[in-house]
């Protein structure tokens, strides 16, 4: 059963081993050593966790479903990557945003892969201080911190980095047909279906933390959406028409997230490149973009190897862009 | 009395009144409506905030000499600032760094202007991670936050900035001969008096918060240095053989500071630059800088509008720096 299990954790596995049979309360007891009544006390905590738990006088107990909340020890049932998830996660039921969390507590030293998760957001963000929806139950949100040795001007690289960890993840889950949006949004049909905000802590030359935070709309339904958001979201579940488990999209996410940093930390950047360029596709395309405080209109050169937009504009000059709102034009 | 005072800063106030006269216990128990036990009680705590204040059965209180403690009454008394100290200050008997502390505060949405300050410093930390050795009582260890609308990648100007504020106090309270020395220590005779570390938090495009924090050795003495820094840094008090009120000190900084502020807010960099460029001497110095991945040699062209400097190699190749340390070679 592994070392460090709490008793509740313990009795967890033991109905995740029956596989779906009756257990009974005797048998449970006398292998844990505990009395009947513990059992039962820890029985209804699992229940109030979200397991589904079947109790009966004569036949005990059977595990009919497994919590779908994100629940550390869920999340990390299964878990395939080294590092990230594996040193920490934080798990709220609800918070203001997993990005504030995740810099509080990457200020107080966390280290490179410490996990934030929420149900639900109550001030979840996106870019430029926007609001992300974050219904308490139906999406992912979650933030990772990271220690990356690179210079701070190479820091809009792990946002793309980021962008395809989530397209892989929903890609391996799902047979969505996806793109990602530069610099950090996943569309789905023209509609927003993840969204990614990396913020950056630094002195002038070297990078101390980054919080990398992850918007999924999993099993959001249509009618849950606000009136502002209900023609540009959208989610794994409206898409599908079939719910997906959070805590295995969750997972895919984390293990290809490590997979794409750990390529970039020690082969570069350009594989991880080349497969957002694939998964993009917005080169040669007409945009324009948003960048405060004026609006650029043009064809994309580029994605250049910092993971800058390369903006050819009508008049012919070339400007290099960190990042905006962008649209896209007709071809 | 103004309002908002508790009864010991009222009391403060009375004895400070007294200019070096004896008050007698009876007219300030009258005069503030307490007890004379009461009276005591805050003589006591005052005392034991680093005021002397003589007491005699027969003349009452006579306040002898304020604190030298960085106390938040005492940097506010005559402070001329509209802001900067003014929105709070964070007072610490010892703190592990104040860069620290501010980043939390900022993190929890703590407003511009808002000040650290710690007595000492248990982890003061100065660039690349090094320590700054911050006693108790010796120094000015202050962090304030900022939430300027500027890019990224102006942030490299705001260190620029400080260590002009910081020249400009040292230069009007002391007979001191400074230089600054790209890009953030202030050097007195070839030693090291004070230093910046600026710190950051930004989404990709847009700043959140800027953490100014500022270690001056003040009143250090030369036997107190550890031997790692004893041929490096220096003191005001080593220096001029006098102690200097670090209060008034903190106060002609934070006012300095708020001045180049504003004036890079609302009429641009250039003044604040050119008064850099007048207190630094670097350009048209050969210099070795060193990188971390690697040192570069050659002569400074100027510092640029961005806040880089402008190195030419002696193999005439010219490059871009935005941090690093600074050698000056002869000339």
């Amino acid at each position: 059963m592994g070392n460090g299990m709490s008793t509740k954790q313990h009795l967890l596995a033991y109905l995740k081993e029956g596989k779906g049979t009756w257990i009974s309360g005797e048998s449970l007891a006398h292998r844990m050593t505990i009395s009947r009544s513990a059992i039962w006390k820890h029985i209804r905590t699992l229940r109030e966790e979200g397991y589904v738990i079947e109790s009966s006088q004569k036949k005990g107990y059977l595990l009919r479903q497994s919590s779908d909340l994100l629940l550390v020890n869920e999340i990390q049932e299964g878990l395939s990557t080294s590092v990230f998830g594996k040193r920490g996660i934080h798990y709220f039921r609800h918070t203001d945003s997993t990005n504030t969390r995740a810099k509080l507590f990457a200020s107080e030293g966390a280290p490179e892969g410490t996990l934030i998760v929420a149900e639900e957001q109550t001030r979840g963000r996106g870019r430029r201080g926007r609001r992300w929806f974050s219904p308490s139950g139906e999406g992912i949100y979650t933030s990772i911190i990271l220690r990356p040795s690179i210079p701070p001007n190479e820091a809009p690289k792990l946002t793309l980095m980021a962008s395809v960890a989530v397209a892989e993840a929903l890609i391996s889950m799902t047979s969505l047909a996806l793109s990602i949006k530069w610099p950090n949004d996943i569309i789905v049909n023209g509609r927003k279906i993840a969204g990614i905000l990396t913020e950056i802590s630094t002195e002038m030359e070297r990078i101390d933390y980054v919080v990398i935070g992850v918007g999924i709309n999993v099993n959001t339904s249509r009618k849950s959406l606000p009136s502002d958001i209900e023609n540009t979201a959208t989610s794994v579940l409206m898409e599908t028409g079939n719910p997906l488990p959070r805590n295995a999209l969750l997972r895919a996410y984390l293990e290809w997230l490590e997979i794409y940093y750990t390529t970039f930390m020690t082969k570069g950047f350009e594989p991880v490149m080349k497969r957002w360029k694939h998964l993009a596709g917005i080169i040669g395309r007409r945009i324009s973009v948003d960048l405060i405080e004026r609006i650029r209109t043009g064809e994309v050169l580029d994605i250049d190897k910092d993971g800058f937009l390369i903006l050819r504009e009508q008049d012919g000059t070339v400007e290099r862009i960190i990042s905006g709102d962008v649209t896209l034009l007709n071809k």
